[in-house]
């Protein structure tokens, strides 16, 4: 059967009860009721602290064939998940789901308890590494394909009840000893806890492991007492190195500066900066640097924005600082910058991935973005985006709040070069689609831009621009005189070859990702 | 049937769902999940501000038959269910449950909309002024008895699904254009928005109505704009001298100002008045007082406390400016000076009704009280508290936090003058149990103390004590001497006169109000 974006899927995927085919960015709406939170008679004067992890894996009652999860604030810095995993190994117990917001290199030794039948079955917004290479070379490690969930869709899925986490096990930076819990402070700090939120409030038990265990009452806090059941002291959280390396700096690239300087164009010429406007920035080179010019003609044109939206970084946070906007929500902060930013700055404020990008609340933040820049790993003629696998078809990126913000901006922007390792990033069709064409509307490479057709509007705005605009086949059609067209991969047609489910934010089906035939 | 606090409960009420019977303040434990949040997709770039309070009850599709809520942060100065029910009325809309945080006399119009149909039943922490002796006299002009709960109880109540809102009618001081809301900021600023936020997070509507919706980021927020669908703009949400009397003072009466000395010797005398105590003190003249008494002992023996929750008046605001303790957790503001201190004082924590004091989550901060100083309007043999009915057994208070925070704290003092209008306070059985005896330990007058037999520790502790200590009988003997035993009166025992079930926090049914033949 195929999808409104033209995928083929399969009527049935083994393992996933899901079948709901995508229709479009927005055709569903849910008439249900979310799931119910455990509820637990937390008794007077109890201590929460335990002496170990596995004392906290014993008293959680954890068993085979449960889902546990964790967030990846700790990005590829993260110690808690191995020190878990060894625990719950060591138990014997077998047949884990990981639900983890993300997954990063330091997550490969999960290849490891996939083998030996601990861990059977993964959700995660990407696959990256080598763990990324072996499950896509080795779908049938696990009992059933990879989940793949934006940031938004995520925080719908466990609100809707389609992810039901027994035991959540969250890295705290610093908590007291009812369990109040923030990532702003500690020797491993690494700012927002947005996706912790989620997790906290929905999963059965909640589990902190801590390096930074205090006695006096912390606040804010991210995490509230009355969700977390255990506490774990540990040595560390983290490796400092990996969490957070210090402020991320705007690339020095010619190609994706002047595709950066595209990007701040459109905006300008398209009406988009003007005073009180929003925006958000993907981490990727060229969307950063566009941070660049934008703060350039804020300041020329004396326009103050409303609020950023992020994944924060430092180059964000200084402009929250020096006024050009009066807030940014966080939801994950990026660098050291950033993580002092949310700390010190009242008008940095940590938001949780649903209030950052759940579709299915009364409104979350990305709903009111007047503009997104966004990266890709390829696009494609229908203007689909392509974030988790690379030209091989690899899984090695992450979906995000890609598709979130592309949904919720009134102008999305994909900056991606026009060639790559000798391969043109414009393809006939992508490899997976993350972000359905619908809601793209303008890439920019470095040797041109193409509008969306459907957005007449913005083909009016600019029709009188000096911005190199054409039409997406042309620009196709220019890669292909430099480097040829490209040989398609050819993908398995094995339905136990599918790897990962790509979920649309809304919980449809936008994608599978097949195994590579090489 | 008798419940385990010995009150006779009819096997069924007519009207009330629920026929658990108490047995005991921490017998029950839940083994269900909670409600569910109703999902909605909210669309982008949706404007969520309405014209009229009119135009808000037809996009909520209000119906004949449906529960609205209310919060009772603007106290005796709310205007806004005045102006939600006469729209409700206008349009003819009938049959309406009204499950407020609690009620105040400004709400003794209710007794029209009763008398004409628009409103028949009523859930709310108390019934005071004209509604609650209307109610108390004619039982059966509501479909069923109201519903008693505390603050904890309520929290628990929406959370387990118990207390289903169609629509939350929600008074916002300040909210920018998303609801993002706060009860800090605005000219009627009435401090922490701490019921609000449990009706917001589970009501399947949300409208909220305002008297300063700005254009700015509101932020810290109360209310998150993900559950926020509607905004109306109005010119006043409440009359400000009824939200917030200037700074509460300490009483001059002598009897309570002896009362409040003695509760706090007992504090000292039983070791609770240490480094890193916590407590909480009622909004009641002789338990306010007792803040001087400690904070003169605190600073004697240079002590600092941990934290303090309330029901936050600027009498321990001041405590909390001064440094006596490190933070405070406020769901309910009482003064201005503690509105101030809230916008103002980082170590002043806004926090919900669930937060503090919703038996059933991993642990509401009640839990973590080393003491809390409560009044009564009446206590009886067996150490029960009643704080909803009169000693003519007229419905004129409200349970609070009272059984909640008697629950938590390991110390709970009762401070109730021995005598007032001529009638002894100590009965033989409480006219209304709220707070079951097994709860409280300590009885407090002007003219001697009684500890709860079953605190022989206590006992202990205060063996070599100068205080008036007796025993509860002798006490009550004593008031007997003063004014004569006073007679009993006489209740209905035709089950259509039961006026309101007071349910324990945990849900269980501890009592049940019955109409006063007189």
């Amino acid at each position: 059967m195929k999808n409104a974006v033209g995928r083929e899927i399969p009527a049935h995927i083994s393992g996933i009860s899901n079948t709901r085919l995508y229709e479009g960015t927005s055709a569903y709406n849910p008439a249900h009721t979310g799931a119910g939170k455990k509820l637990r008679a937390g008794k007077p004067h109890t201590d929460k602290i335990l002496k170990s992890i596995d004392e906290a894996i014993e008293k959680t009652g954890l068993k085979n064939g449960q889902t546990i999860s964790f967030h990846h604030h700790l990005r590829n810095g993260d110690y808690v998940m191995k020190m878990v995993m060894e625990c719950i190994a060591a138990k014997g117990i077998k047949d884990i789901t990981i639900a983890s917001s993300s997954l990063s290199p330091c997550h490969d030794f999960l290849i490891d308890y996939i083998r030996d039948g601990t861990v059977t079955a993964l959700e995660s917004s990407g696959l990256r590494g080598q763990l990324g290479k072996y499950l896509t070379k080795n779908p049938g490690a696990l009992k059933k394909p990879t989940i793949i969930r934006s940031h938004g869709g995520r925080a719908r899925a466990i609100e809707a009840g389609e992810l039901h986490i027994d035991t959540a096990f969250m890295a705290a930076p610093t908590c007291d000893r009812q369990g109040n819990a923030t990532g702003r402070i500690g020797k491993s700090a690494f700012g927002s806890m947005g996706y912790a939120m989620i997790d906290a409030a929905y999963a059965d038990k909640v589990v902190l492991i801590t390096d930074n265990l205090v006695n006096d009452p912390v606040y804010p806090y991210s995490i509230p007492q009355t969700q977390v059941d255990y506490i774990v002291p540990v040595e560390a959280i983290g490796d400092p190195e990996g969490i957070a390396s210090g402020a991320i700096r705007i690339t020095k690239s010619p190609t994706q500066l002047l595709i950066a300087e595209y990007a701040a164009e459109v905006m300008d010429e398209t009406g988009v900066l003007k005073d009180g406007f929003s925006m958000q920035m993907g981490s990727g080179g060229a969307s950063l640097a566009a941070a660049k010019f934008i703060r350039e003609k804020m300041e020329d044109q004396n326009i103050t924005g409303s609020f950023g939206i992020g994944g924060i970084t430092g180059i964000f946070a200084d402009m929250l600082k020096d006024g050009l906007f009066k807030a940014c929500y966080d939801a994950q902060t990026f660098d050291t910058t950033a993580v002092k930013s949310l700390s010190e700055n009242p008008n940095h404020i940590e938001i949780s991935a649903s209030f950052y990008a759940n579709p299915w609340n009364a409104g979350p933040i990305v709903n009111d973005l007047d503009v997104v820049i966004l990266s890709a790993t390829e696009v494609d003629l229908d203007f689909n985006v392509n974030v988790i696998t690379d030209s091989n078809g690899i899984c090695m990126g992450a979906s995000g709040g890609h598709s979130d913000t592309a949904a919720g901006a009134a102008l999305t922007i994909i900056v991606v070069p026009l060639i790559r390792g000798r391969l043109p990033m414009i393809r006939n069709h992508v490899q997976n689609v993350v972000t359905p064409g619908d809601d793209v509307d303008v890439i920019i490479t470095e040797r041109g831009l193409a509008i969306n057709p459907k957005r007449t509007d913005l083909i009016e705005k600019l029709k009188d621009s000096k911005l190199p605009i054409m039409k997406i086949e042309d620009l196709q059609q220019l890669a292909y005189a430099f480097v040829g067209k490209p040989e398609e991969i050819k993908l398995s047609d094995d339905d136990r070859d599918i790897v990962a489910v790509v979920e649309y934010r809304d919980g449809s089906i936008l994608d599978v990702i097949r195994k590579p035939l090489v």
